[in-house]
């Protein structure tokens, strides 16, 4: 086996080491600027956020030093929050000169070039100005993995949508007994369920609050008919972009949002909202408990995606319409959820 | 509005008479001869099951006055047990002369012809051979309705699997502002999925038995592979059935599992189960407790069924095939899942 650049020592970028490093892949782990802390704490012992020592093969390397992390590297991970993608894939690209396979593990949307762009979409038109010429290798990565239980070995499923099958072969450096990968060749709908599944994992963790708060009564299923209606706006969504609804109805869509709104910071986020926390509050809790809660921005840009995808498409997506008129337009909460089941009755 | 007659007084057919009730619909409701008990309560106060009163228009009937309760009745829902449904069915076609059309919300599998058949399969059958030249006009219902929140009016979703447009007026009967109703051609799917979900609600219960009783970590991932494995194998049943895919892709499929999985007696057996209770000594624990877990028996029939549809079908459901070796076949349940594991990373 080769070499592996991972960009981020977050949660994620971490937890991938582990199914790397069984494998026999060497893994150099550069951390952002942000992430000079947790490297740091590495280095004395336990990765701060996953609580364990990180596998003996990783490499460290801190924010200054991105051209000698991926210099050797066969492939390149990105796992960077989706705000801090922009940054870091400038400078990845600032730092190469060749083509290097791209696994990005970052979830969410991108402005660019004044539109709301998906990560692979914006990354491309980057990669053309600063490497022209050059083809962009690209996998996107979705499915149901919460990195804690990556790094604990619990089994986990994944799939990663490939843009080409020149690296194809490149997927043998990340399955374990307990990493199970499935591909397919659909990035568009891997990217966009990955990042609209953290958006209506907050509407499970809504109906929570608000019926802890103010029912002492079961309403599962209600929160059936909200799963199911999330995984139907998805496949909507994912189909007028121009992916594959199948894509949603599998590992990347029903798998994910199931882990999603399990648990997990975006259903927390919900949750606080469903107990009538204002959005900004809720989002600040969780912010000084260390937490980012990224259905809450991936919220807003995913509202402005979907209005370019055509401005009448929210008329068929009444849950996504109801999360935004709660946590941007403030309204009342119990005033959106009787909109919604209404809408909800008429589109039957 | 009309008049309906309800077979079957459990959970299902005493709650349908809410939604019915708050139409306006006249209802007739049939107690079978183990349900005399559960009428007696009602006629002095609560329905024992629901613990709260039946709407004050519905008529009640004792099992020996099943031809008064259907004489005037302009549609016939039927929601008593699998096990009961052939003999509550053949009574009925004794009992009339003309076609009334029939709303089933009985789930599971019936044994006739010695083959194990779909419900509605089974039913035309008899059908054909009692009330020869009459048409059965048929609807199965899907998707997640917990009986005892539908009593109390949870915003709930339904889907109506119908097979014939005659009866698409009919469907006027039972929507309400907390009971939404979707319908569908797909009869066979429908049925299908609400019987095999309670099979595959078993396994989601086996894993937090297990993990709850043996680790102290969590394994959501794990717990989002085996919910989406289930889904991708009942949409391949359905289809190997003749039914459609975008079946359990919805409310009959997805949410009726993500209900059925969250709470309830199928879910309960497999935590026993996964907790090492014998399978017979667990179905007969939650008997005493006047629970029946119809997944149970359920899961015998639908290997039967899938046999049936294939010999080698079973290859390509390994989780099914991991519920019959430890329910039935009494094999190591840590073996069993380290074997579906592997078979899981295989098939990717």
């Amino acid at each position: 086996m080769g070499k592996a650049a991972v960009l981020g020592a977050g949660y994620m970028g971490s937890a991938i080491t582990f199914p790397l490093a069984d494998n026999g892949v060497k893994v150099n782990l550069w951390g952002t600027w942000l992430d000079d802390d947790i490297l740091g704490a590495c280095k004395y012992g336990q990765h701060p956020k996953l609580k364990k020592q990180l596998p003996e093969s990783v490499s460290l390397y801190n924010s200054d030093r991105l051209g000698d992390a991926v210099k050797d590297a066969d492939i390149i991970i990105i796992a960077v929050t989706s705000e801090g993608f922009f940054s870091v894939f400038n400078k990845l690209l600032d730092s190469i000169e060749k083509e290097y396979p791209i696994f990005s593990f970052t979830k969410g949307f991108i402005t660019h070039a004044e539109k709301v762009r998906r990560i692979s979409a914006g990354a491309a038109d980057i990669y053309q100005q600063k490497l022209p010429g050059l083809n962009l290798f690209w996998a996107s990565a979705g499915g149901p993995v919460k990195a804690v239980e990556l790094s604990n070995k619990v089994p986990t499923a994944t799939v990663f949508g490939i843009n080409s099958p020149e690296i194809k072969g490149l997927i043998e450096y990340f399955p374990t007994d307990y990493y199970m990968i499935s591909t397919c060749n659909d990035v568009k709908g891997v990217e966009l369920t990955s990042a609209f599944k953290n958006i209506y994992a907050i509407a499970l963790g809504i109906y929570d609050g608000l019926y802890q708060a103010t029912e002492d009564r079961i309403y599962h299923n209600f929160k059936a008919l909200i799963f199911n209606q999330a995984i139907q706006e998805m496949a909507l969504l994912v189909e007028k972009a121009g992916g594959k609804r199948k894509t949603v109805f599998d590992l990347a869509g029903i798998g994910d949002l199931y882990v999603t709104s399990s648990s997990g910071r975006n259903r927390r986020f919900g949750e606080y909202i469903g107990r009538n926390v204002k959005p900004e509050k809720a989002y600040k809790i969780m912010l000084d408990d260390h937490e980012t809660a990224e259905g809450y921005s991936t919220l807003g840009l995913g509202m402005t995606f979907t209005k370019q995808l055509g401005e009448d498409l929210i008329k068929d997506l009444p849950l996504l319409d109801m999360l935004y008129r709660i946590i941007f337009l403030h309204n009342n909460i119990k005033d959106e959820v009787t909109r919604f089941i209404r809408l909800y009755g008429q589109m039957r």
